[in-house]
């Protein structure tokens, strides 16, 4: 790149909410506290500029078009995803040599925390099992006491389940991480690795899912984790919805083995109004609407990439780098 | 009562959930560290022992029979009733010379608490409009931010809209108190009088009812006051049903110039099968469940009467004695 002015291309999807827009006014602002000079080309999707492509050094997108990437992207240094999940880029054999591939990890944290600390509370107090019975217009209490003491097993610890952590430890609950590197994390009272996982399901009382996607989370939570699960408990999947099986789920609601579930994430989205899972009992469903939070949302991803344009002209390594090996 | 043995009259509700039955062993346990001895009755209401509550200086009751208490209650010094609504017990003409009405506030603080910060995160994220989709099978996503900066407006801040102040205080919301005193508290960011409420609702995001029912409080948020919430507002009702107009609220649900409500009191309890209010959209209903916590109920009542009996031997003033003027 050396004494080159950066280039850097973005490309907008017209089929997403105007808010996630990136404007060139959004990258100069992002990039001025770096101050590093940049010919900025900003443009949707459907009017691709394959001259622009192939001269940029960074391209920045929401969803990324791996073909077109690979076929053009022969100078790019950093290839930039708005989004966290990054699970459907993988493997990363098509990333242009020499590019690294970054995400926004980390942007959807404190919207993300500020939910699962909904979602426990709801779980606590019951408020799928009171959904369920207001559809039937059945009057039926069911009085929780106070959460302090009750154990939150927490299944991925990154950007996500950290917050959740945080949000969560000022209630007095006893949180175990899941975490494939098995580290410490400040506002988890204890950390292990998922081959582990067994040994903790049977006096856990909410089950929250706050990991990536990946070939090891695949499948993770399925018939035989939940059945293990203590009878009453309840869970949150805030992650990808292939980490669960949730036909086992919904047995084992209907069967009362578990007392509630909330899902923001589905195999299909929208959800199908065919789906029998709107009608499970217990189980209440929010749109993926657990961690993104429009406002801001565009400035947090940019300060990524610009914090990483910083350290890249300073020889240093860059952050949110995603590892193909882990899959995130 | 000077020399003579205290002699304590418990009565206990066939109909009421085994949890809160007061038995000798709970009086003796909570009288231990105030050291007083006593003769303790513990009987059924529909067994009652005439002798005993005329020979008797304290009547402890979850519901009150105040005209056997008139009756036959020559000696009582204090009518302790385990519940802290007591606005069916008004005017107090019942009560016996030299006695005094002391409720149970403060027991459900804490559970109460928790559910004021559960209700104000379920309305900021949309989960009364996601129950209601649900029911429709239809996925509609609605971003909300982090919860920062929102108003709340927090009707009535003593043991109960004290507690629910102190758990959202973290959140960094601004927290406006209504009261009766217009006294500060320490989680509330500002108090007012409550004939200032009407300067207050146009920018409230989250209106708090967490008052007694008094003749002051009731009907105090009619069709204006709601209708005079900003647009989009949504309110929680964790008081009584009479403090709130709920056909109004219905209408302005309704019309969509409320986002949002959480009803968990309600004029007929249980909630008859054919009332309107369980098919209201993005109205929530909770069966009287915000404030009771079997867990340890029975003590921490016990426990006031405890502490009052020390004072009265040491000559102090009693805490929690109803206010037959204010009406709690």
């Amino acid at each position: 790149m050396a004494d080159e002015t950066l280039r850097i291309y973005v490309e907008n999807s017209r089929e997403r909410d105007p808010a996630y827009r990136i404007t060139e006014e959004a990258v100069r602002r992002a990039l001025s506290p770096v101050a590093l000079p940049a010919i900025i080309d900003v443009r949707y999707g459907d009017e691709r500029d394959e001259r622009a492509i192939r001269a940029a050094h960074v391209f920045v997108a929401g969803r990324l078009d791996m073909g077109m990437l690979s076929a053009w992207g022969e100078r790019l240094r950093i290839v930039h995803c708005t989004s966290a999940g990054v699970e459907s880029y993988m493997p990363l054999d098509w990333l242009p040599p020499g590019a690294v591939l970054t995400n926004s990890s980390g942007v959807h944290a404190a919207k993300a925390g500020e939910f699962g600390l909904l979602a426990v509370l709801m779980l606590h107090q019951g408020i799928p099992a009171y959904a369920t019975l207001q559809r039937q217009h059945r009057w039926q209490r069911s009085l929780s006491s106070t959460i302090a003491g009750r154990k939150v097993l927490l299944y991925g610890v990154g950007a996500l389940g950290g917050a959740v952590a945080e949000r969560l430890r000022p209630l007095g609950l006893d949180i175990v991480g899941v975490r494939r590197s098995g580290e410490p994390h400040p506002a988890v009272g204890r950390t292990i690795r998922p081959d582990r996982l067994a040994d903790e399901l049977a006096d856990t009382d909410f089950l929250i899912l706050a990991c990536p996607l990946t070939p090891e989370t695949k499948g993770a939570i399925g018939r035989a984790e939940l059945a293990a699960l203590k009878p009453g408990a309840s869970v949150v999947n805030m992650a990808r919805a292939a980490v669960m099986d949730y036909d086992a789920l919904a047995g084992l609601l209907v069967e009362r083995h578990l007392s509630g579930a909330i899902l923001d994430v589905f195999d299909r989205e929208p959800l199908p109004e065919t789906s029998p899972l709107w009608d499970v009992p217990n189980l209440f469903i929010t749109p993926h609407v657990s961690a993104d939070d429009p406002h801001g949302y565009v400035d947090r991803c940019l300060a990524i990439l610009a914090e990483n344009l910083a350290r890249q002209a300073d020889g240093l390594p860059l952050r949110n780098v995603v590892d193909g090996r882990h899959g995130y």
